[in-house]
């Protein structure tokens, strides 16, 4: 008996790193089609990259694989198990269920469906027709409706699509945390827009070299601890990160000569993703665990180090004498005081991926509010411009002249992921969470910044976020680190207090 | 029964496909790993590489294989199908039966035994010590052997090796030409060796700034008809071109500050590598037969490019203001005709792939009856340092001081590439049988060249060898084009007459 499984154990997790190899190659595929691979190559690519993908498909849900899940998960043989195995056995049966719940005649038209919203979508956002899109529109959120039917739901039926990409995070806390958020957000964004004290900003338009902001990615990237003998930095139009294994995991970038916030923000954003791939615990590699927990989880990381790291006071002190030194001058009658005021402005504006960290979380909530609306059937697509435009309006206190700039904007609906939303918010909530935690840990944080020294940080990151991957779901990590639940406090009390100072309120 | 075989063609046709698919994500596997992949993740690399090459090997030998070419190969069923599914067919057939005729815990061994052997013939380069990889080599001669045995052979053993690069030519035929390649060249190089008139060289190598030998690189490329649409120029340390498909086919050189010949040549000789990948007719994409027919054809258009383009006069003098305006001045004062002797020029040397076109195939000719004779059991391994250093002495009138530049120089034996050196020499044969031909179509090549009009003779290359791949062979290509067979006469003819005109000879 013993024997018996533990040869099951073992084929079961050769199956696996099979499915893990023909994913690090779909990585490699991705990473070399956005970084330069010829454009008369595309055709025969999308060939390749679909034979692959069916494959892991294929033997995500194969008899072979229900077999091992069925004979590994006998209570005795399971308990039997490492820690290890047993999690990647339970991440195994997710994606199987996922997979073998949806008619795979309706997920193939789901998928053909897909790829023509994506491009009907350009379309439209660029005629800024969303008449255009909106059949297409209705048609994935049928399938979402449907979907979610096949797959079951408990309470609301978007708990299911959260799951996707925040396992364990539901709609009530949701519903809690975002609505704590609005009410203490609004009224701050309106009274900062008010404020009579405002930043100067011109000096940041003004030209930066791009081989000069590339080498500054560069050095910042280093700085905080990027490991580029396990990675590189490419420069693309879309930046991203993306894990090949925790010994290759690569950061792009992109520049623009007329605001270098874009590269050094950029950079430092997707090198918090990337730090927290490198700093997966080698004993993940080749199962599903050696990957980020959640979303959530994953842009906490990312935005720790662009907001509380790179728009620091003291990093930019630190930094401040290295970006004039690439720059072309345009800096060398600012004080510090003014270029930080000038890199942490605030200013309600249309498009979210270009929002400061104070109103983010509104474009969030907005989003939220009406793709669970959407898939509870409370509404329906029709209605999106007009809610949309009136929920900006509350908001944040502007309106779209049109739907390019309002409910087109994001790529996101086009290919059906609804409930990746939400993640954006809550990594803004898990990163202040974390922040005031390391704060009490390591109460030299500040001065660590000051002095370029990221030991201690990197060390805390990895103990307590980076090393589990997925061993750990997103609230056992959050629980792990506060000893508590997702708790949107520490984010506002932090946005109150640097923008209540920034901007002079109620003095 | 129409019917019936019409499903299993298209049956194996998506296996083919499949497989197709495979080898193309291995393609860009291997690209990566040369071109920048972060070296911490090489580990978890060779897994993945490892993973989609052991299940090529398991398509290509399965039983629904073997199934599909044995009912495909009736005789009925094959005449009724067209030209590339009969050639494909053939093409599997061939690689099933190298594949299942060697035992597979032999070819297991075998495998394990290539990769230390490099490693090992690395150190035994660099310490110029034939004793500690002699073993080595002992144990690969032994497998290559035992492997022929299982295989097969018509006459001499070789011929199986053979097979494996240069299909359809054989033992016999290398003999003669190779033979009649030595009678002339011989001589011939000696009269050069020791003629009065030799080339000034010295300004070959000041200082050439990399980044205008890139820029040079990318126009060069352009100028002869690489398509940057469909492929792309990286930097590595040894330069090789890869085809993904025919819409990315991909070059890397090497840049040297000390001698720009190393990247303006090796950029054209890979150029003319990836002229013939792109060419590839479209119809034989998603089969084997998109690849070039053997290595020696492969050679023959990237020596085309090389020695018949690139180091031709009317070349240079089209290129030579060019050149001039991204080097640092050091051709300012040097004359055309001094600059094409001294890119011309011929010595004597040691090393293979610093030999120039004179003396090349001496080189060649030395290692290919070293290991013919290895192979046919006439000579053991011990006694290789004796015989290369005799043939070093005899063919080109040097000798090495060390193992290091003599029997040890090159990686090929070290992973067992037996068969593979000839191609380099057919390479040379095959490109100067076709320019012979090329010339008499289009008598204005030269001054095609003058004004770097490569229409008409990418047109001729692609009509008389690209767009084939391998729906056919060498000796087909060859014949198509001559009405005859291998011939050294034409290389003869050329190194002749130009080398007795560089150095003089004779006056």
């Amino acid at each position: 008996m013993e024997k018996v499984h533990n040869e099951t154990e073992v084929q079961f997790l050769n199956l696996v790193k099979k499915i893990e190899s023909y994913s690090e190659a779909l990585a490699l595929l991705a990473w070399d089609s956005r970084t330069g691979a010829p454009k008369k190559g595309m055709k025969q690519r999308s060939q390749v990259i679909g034979t692959i993908s069916s494959e892991v498909f294929q033997l995500s849900t194969s008899k072979e694989m229900a077999q091992y899940l069925e004979d590994l998960q006998i209570p005795d043989v399971f308990h039997s198990l490492s820690e290890i195995t047993q999690k990647t056995i339970q991440e195994c049966q997710k994606v199987y269920d996922q997979n073998v719940k949806i008619p795979s005649e309706e997920f193939t038209e789901y998928v053909i469906l897909q790829s023509e919203s994506e491009t009907i979508w350009e379309e439209a956002k660029d005629q800024a027709s969303f008449a255009k899109f909106q059949p297409y529109l209705e048609k994935l959120v049928n399938f979402k409706r449907k979907f979610v039917e096949y797959r079951g739901y408990e309470g609301h039926p978007y708990n299911t699509l959260l799951d996707d990409y925040e396992p364990g995070v539901f709609v009530d806390t949701l519903d809690t945390v975002f609505g704590e958020l609005k009410e203490k957000l609004i009224p701050l964004v309106k009274e900062v827009s008010n404020s009579k004290h405002q930043a100067k900003t011109d000096f940041l338009f003004e030209h930066f070299p791009k081989e000069k902001q590339r080498d500054l990615s560069e050095s910042v990237l280093k700085e905080i601890g990027y490991d580029f003998e396990a990675g590189r930095l490419d420069e693309t139009v879309h930046p991203f990160a993306i894990g090949l294994n925790p010994g290759d995991v690569r950061v792009t970038t992109k520049y623009n000569e007329k605001d270098f916030r874009v590269s050094l923000y950029g950079t430092i954003h997707e090198g918090g993703h990337a730090l927290y791939e490198q700093n997966i615990s080698e004993d993940l590699i080749g199962t599903p665990l050696c990957d980020g927990t959640s979303m959530g989880i994953h842009e906490s990381q990312s935005l720790f180090m662009e907001k509380f790291v790179g728009q620091n006071p003291s990093f930019l002190e630190k930094n401040y004498a290295l970006i004039k030194s690439h720059s072309n001058g345009q800096f060398d009658d600012v004080s510090i005081e003014d270029f930080y005021f000038a890199v942490n402005e605030s200013k309600p504006s249309l498009i979210r991926i270009e929002a400061d960290e104070l109103t983010y979380c509104l474009h969030i909530i907005l989003r939220y509010e009406l793709e669970k609306a959407l898939i509870g059937g409370e509404i329906e697509v029709a209605d999106l411009p007009r809610l949309w435009n009136e929920k900006m309006e509350e908001y944040l206190g502007i309106t779209p002249e049109n739907d390019g700039e309002g409910v087109l904007q994001d790529v996101h609906w086009s290919f059906g992921a609804f409930g990746y939303f939400p993640s954006y918010a809550l990594g803004y909530i898990y990163a202040a969470q974390m922040k005031q935690e390391i704060v009490k840990e390591i109460p030299q944080f500040d001065q660590h910044l000051l002095e370029g020294n990221y030991t201690e940080i990197r060390q805390w990151l990895k103990t307590n976020v980076h090393q589990h991957g997925k061993l750990k779901k997103p609230s056992e990590i959050i629980h792990d680190i506060t000893g508590g639940g997702i708790d949107s406090k520490p984010l506002v009390d932090y946005l109150t207090e640097k923008y209540s100072r920034l901007y002079q309120l109620g003095k």
